[in-house]
């Protein structure tokens, strides 16, 4: 354990760089885009997380959830009790691997990108979740510049969050925000069951 | 594009392959070990994730914040407003850069812990988050041991989350998770602010 003089200067070190870089960070004055991908587990939950965190300060958050369909999930049963404080629409009908139908994904995946663009450009939220959004995109459900353009149209206030694995790179360049979770090790791998309250 | 039958050949083999991992895992028969650590964003809101989950089939939660004092955040905010259905602690006092006192850091610490462990122990909760704990141990507040015995110790149904960047190895190393929250791009490094129902 380091004594108590060094442990104090490090941490004045610490703070006055914090300091500096706080007082240079400036407004954007406009809402954030930010990704969530990576072959780890988090990206969605992160989101909703981040949701929580809006809703505590009383902003308003829309969700479009592009794959999932419309099975119980914990999140899903939460935010349904809480009512009219998000908006959120399960616009997927399931794994792609479950539909193995392209013509349908891509139209499901369309609808669901055009329910977003009235969202986003609505002015409505604070804060709008694009849960699975990368997955449509890499398996071609939708082109880079469809979303690019609903991302652009968005209103001023609006941040954006879109989850899901392999994030196209013009996406993550337009965003303020990247985060890869990556997964060191998964309870799955290890041949242990996906948990209710946990995994979904 | 894939064309139609290409991507349906892709997809069963996809599902073939997701049918056999499922079919193979097994229920673990305890709460799991979860880690979330790294740089980038995401360690603390996605536990706050999980926990929507947790609390959205009914589970039991508890919170330990083991750095983060009490100023206001949005998920303090919103869980308070939840009412009993979380049990909080906030026994941090700021980050370590702020206090800038050793023993007392140590002290709040071992303090915190202590409040964990009981809540482990306890058999009330079906998740148990300790926001920062892996924080507390790289600064040496916490030995390693101390908190490997207070994991052990946990009731059998209940799963923990540790988060907090440079997680020890022997705590990865006993954990059924581990995400690595990798930071790809972030807004305060671009010298744009934390933004309230974002960032806190």
């Amino acid at each position: 354990m380091p004594d108590d003089e060094s442990h104090k200067a490090e941490m004045e070190a610490l703070k006055a760089e914090q300091r500096r870089k706080i007082t240079e960070a400036r407004d954007p004055g406009r809402g954030l885009v930010l990704v969530h991908t990576g072959d780890g587990k988090g990206k969605s939950s992160s989101a909703f997380g981040v949701i929580i965190r809006a809703l505590g300060w009383g902003h308003s958050v829309g969700v479009v959830q592009f794959i999932k369909g419309d099975w119980p999930t914990g999140e899903k049963q939460f935010f349904d009790k809480l009512g009219g404080q998000v908006t959120w629409r399960t616009m997927g009908e399931g794994f792609t691997w479950d539909t193995q139908n392209l013509a349908r994904d891509t139209k499901t995946a369309e609808a669901a990108l055009a329910a977003a663009a009235e969202m986003l450009a609505s002015g409505a939220h604070d804060l709008v979740v694009l849960d699975e959004i990368n997955i449509a995109l890499q398996f071609g459900f939708l082109t880079v510049p469809a979303v690019l353009a609903a991302l652009e149209g968005r209103a001023q206030r609006t941040s954006v969050i879109l989850t899901g694995r392999n994030a196209k790179p013009e996406i993550m360049e337009m965003a303020d925000l990247v985060t890869e979770m990556r997964e060191v090790k998964h309870p799955f791998q290890a041949g242990i069951k996906a948990q209710r309250g946990i995994d979904f």
